[in-house]
């Protein structure tokens, strides 16, 4: 049996396009000679569709378009996932299997997700039974389910296995990236592999969807839980293999090069599929604007990358130069606008009503406010997209100006730890001048980040304790720091989106509330 | 049997506070000889809690003091919402109803609402069976139920009346508002009333959380569904009433005056829970920010209000007036801080980049964000929180500036469709100058809203055919506004929280992708 694994990168809410792919590649795994094809998950809605789901007409629209593909591709089986809707019910998250317009199996999810990043339940109901997921073809028996149906040790895929003894076990997956998860999918799918004694057949979905990166990563493991043949992540793939002959290749990457390789896709598909092809980003001279700008270089390339100084008389000339040096290394358009006389004039025409007031960090975040009104003005005159650069430590304690370095369409490095912004900008090659200065906001004289902040190691690691992990505070510091992660909720929800790439990210992960009395 | 229904005011996460507060009502109903007293849905924790659930330490101290209050209060029945946590489990959202130490009857809530504003299949596991949350007390069967358990015509209280056949059900609920929601309330709980042939207590939460507000509106209704008692909406209250007498009386507002009640109680709660005493906003002499002074002045008093004009060359001396003489009649501090300068300025700045470019949105833009920098800087300087004032009709089509009018703590009317802002406008006695004056932005030369919108009246239908009603866009006008809703769904990502008015709002019951190719 030769199986095509069809990793593709789908659009949120474009039927047609989505429709297109699926056709193109239905028609590649033809011509590799391939029995059958699988697509991920919500192949043509897309996934996550969110609220989408809601509008009866776009399910409409979709079952057109599978009752299209069921009519239109001919002479290979065909795995997909689509919405299937149900009078006056919720619809199904359902998987179809069919061949020459006849359907040879469904199988509904029966697992829905509604954790972390996950609202399944809202959209969903639950299926129930497993009696309709399998079937035979060439002699094989083949059960099909979907994503978190496979992820339950007693869940409805070890009563499909019980049920059909399946040959192959196909799971179509739209599972969203963060960290070294690949390598928890590989763990669980090669046990499953074994405990079930079948070949699986794992299709995930790659691209980028506002803050969430599917990483593909889908490979084919047999009986004995070896990895047969396996996609590269991150990128589209028709993966054809026989079961039973060993492709084995290593597809995974080094952490620290798997997170940027993560980064570029979540930033190419932001502002590719939604429709932009420039980006603008203040350039400071400090380490996050620089990591932000050799990753838009690397991503969009440097014909599309427009880097702005800003200085006030609080830039020193170090991180000038270094900004203007480093933007003429990665070859981008680089400009200065200062914002000194701006600031200035805000003062004087603040000056009465600031009488006998001290300053304070109101007069830091005019600055910050000023550079974000520049930003954006570029951004409305020239239409590129504003990127933000504030990595997730700063943003964790509110070490940033909302409206100010907040300001953006998107924001790359939203979901890196301070410590990770130095891994990676040593991965990439950002200047030892850059990486090596002590990091400050240049917001008033000899200001540096740890004045306010503890060290960034230290911080991080308490970040992870509270904000990932959910652990209680303990002593002095860390209960400092978990009040200020408190007080900056306000922030965070007028944050722009940014890419998931820890277990727990601000955003659909963190639903706290902003009125908070919990250890106020 | 005299029933006490204590209606408060709890404040998310503050375990202390709430606490202090179901104590003082449990012996305010002492004193008024009740033989029971009623609190709110998970009345320690604050409702809804969201991920401080996911907060083990938090539920913890939450058991603590569920366990003082077992002990402490006596002579008097108690029913409490709680969180009941368990072994490596989700938590149940929980009733418990204690008696001198004593438990008498414990009830999990069955039916977990995940639509709307809903998260809580995340947060805890449905209750099973019902067996347990029904008591006798002097001579009477009681039974408890949990909000939404009451809602479905098929669910646990139908089964816990069959098994229990009880003189009184408890419903004990955090339902939120929206316009007329109170009277779709009665309207069930007179129909299970009759429908079970028992009485029934109704219990609802008070008080602003983010961007819920929960109006109260408890009630007591007979066997023959007639409402023998009820609190008013949107004041803390205790109720005690003798089952089988009269209070009858009626405790509604017409509908204008409900949803102003509810926007006092959810602006006073955001500012005063999260510690503050004084707003200031943007006064531009329009009917936004007029009807959002007055509302500040009638919840905040008018010592607590500030308000400043920032004219440039395109605001109107009509509008500068109107601005000075409604703030003065409003009894305000009122400051003009003219922005024009500074707008100069910043042309200047840019004129070698905007260089052969027509004037354009990003002028306007401009404008508007020199605007957001003085209000924020004011809030920074002086402590108050800022108030933005942009409407959802305006809103939903993006006719409005991000980081500029949209900045702000707090929206109060974000969920005011312009025809009611109008409505309100009126009932609240905006002068007629500010009223009857054409829409306009004034960023430009003569700019009126209908030359880039049409009417609001027709906006507005259209607003909640598409957004509120998810119906499918007919005719040109339909679809340019589905267009409009779907490309600036980036900025209402990045706005304020603001008052649910509407049954469907933007926040948490509006999750729609970004990056979504539908009708693209």
């Amino acid at each position: 049996m030769r199986i095509a694994v069809a990793q593709i990168n789908t659009k949120v809410g474009d039927l047609q396009g989505n429709f297109n792919k699926i056709l193109e590649y239905a028609d590649k795994a033809k011509k590799a000679k391939a029995d059958l094809v699988v697509f991920p998950e919500l192949a043509l809605s897309g996934y996550p569709p969110e609220d989408l789901l809601f509008n009866k007409e776009f399910i409409f629209q979709q079952c057109k378009y599978v009752s299209r593909l069921i009519r239109e591709i001919k002479d290979i089986v065909v795995v997909l996932g689509y919405v299937q809707p149900r009078h006056e019910r919720k619809p199904y998250n359902a998987c179809t299997v069919f061949h020459n317009g006849e359907e040879l199996a469904i199988h509904h999810k029966n697992h829905l997700p509604n954790y972390s990043v996950f609202d399944e339940k809202r959209y969903f109901d639950k299926g129930e039974g497993s009696g309709k997921g399998g079937f035979k073809y060439k002699g094989q028996s083949i059960v099909v389910n979907i994503c978190e149906d496979i992820w339950l040790d007693h869940g409805i895929c070890k009563i499909q296995n019980s049920y059909f003894e399946p040959d192959i076990m196909i799971n179509i997956s739209c599972s969203p990236y963060y960290a070294s998860k690949i390598y928890e999918r590989e763990d669980l799918l090669i046990k499953r592999a074994r405990e079930y004694k079948t070949n699986i057949v794992y299709c995930n979905l790659i691209g980028g969807q506002d803050e969430l990166v599917f990483d593909g990563g889908s490979m084919i493991i047999n009986k004995n839980g070896r990895i047969e043949a396996r996609s590269y992540q991150f990128v589209e793939d028709l993966l054809v293999h026989k079961i039973g002959t060993n492709h084995d290749a290593i597809c995974t990457y080094e952490k620290t090069e798997e997170i940027y390789r993560a980064l570029k896709l979540g930033l190419k598909d932001y502002v590719s599929k939604n429709g932009f092809q420039k980006v603008v980003l203040g350039m400071s001279g400090g380490i996050d604007s620089a990591l932000v700008a050799k990753l838009a270089v690397d991503t969009l390339g440097k014909e599309n990358v427009v880097c702005i100084s800003m200085p006030s008389m609080y830039s020193s000339n170090e991180t000038q130069s270094d900004a203007k040096l480093y933007s003429k290394e990665l070859g981008v358009e680089f400009n200065t606008i200062p914002i000194e006389n701006l600031f200035l004039k805000y003062l004087d025409e603040l000056a009465p009503w600031f009488l006998n007031k001290e300053e304070d960090v109101t007069e830091e975040n005019i600055q910050a406010r000023i550079r974000g009104n520049i930003i954006m003005a570029l951004s409305n005159k020239f239409g590129y997209m504003p990127l933000s650069t504030g990595n997730k430590s700063e943003v964790s304690v509110g070490y940033c100006t909302l409206y100010g370095d907040m300001s953006g369409g998107f924001n790359p490095i939203k979901d890196l730890y301070k410590t990770q912004v130095y891994e990676l900008s040593k991965f990439v090659g950002v200047p030892e001048s850059i990486i090596n200065r002590p990091p400050s906001a240049e917001l008033r004289e000899d200001q540096k980040d740890e004045d306010s902040l503890p060290p960034y190691e230290v911080l991080d690691e308490i970040l992870k304790k509270l904000m990932e992990r959910n652990e209680a505070p303990k002593g002095e510091l860390e209960n400092k720091i978990a009040k200020m992660l408190r007080l900056s909720e306000y922030k965070r929800r007028q944050s722009c989106p940014g890419i998931k790439i820890t277990k727990r990210s601000y955003g659909k992960d963190y639903r706290m509330p902003i009125v908070n009395g919990y250890h106020e």
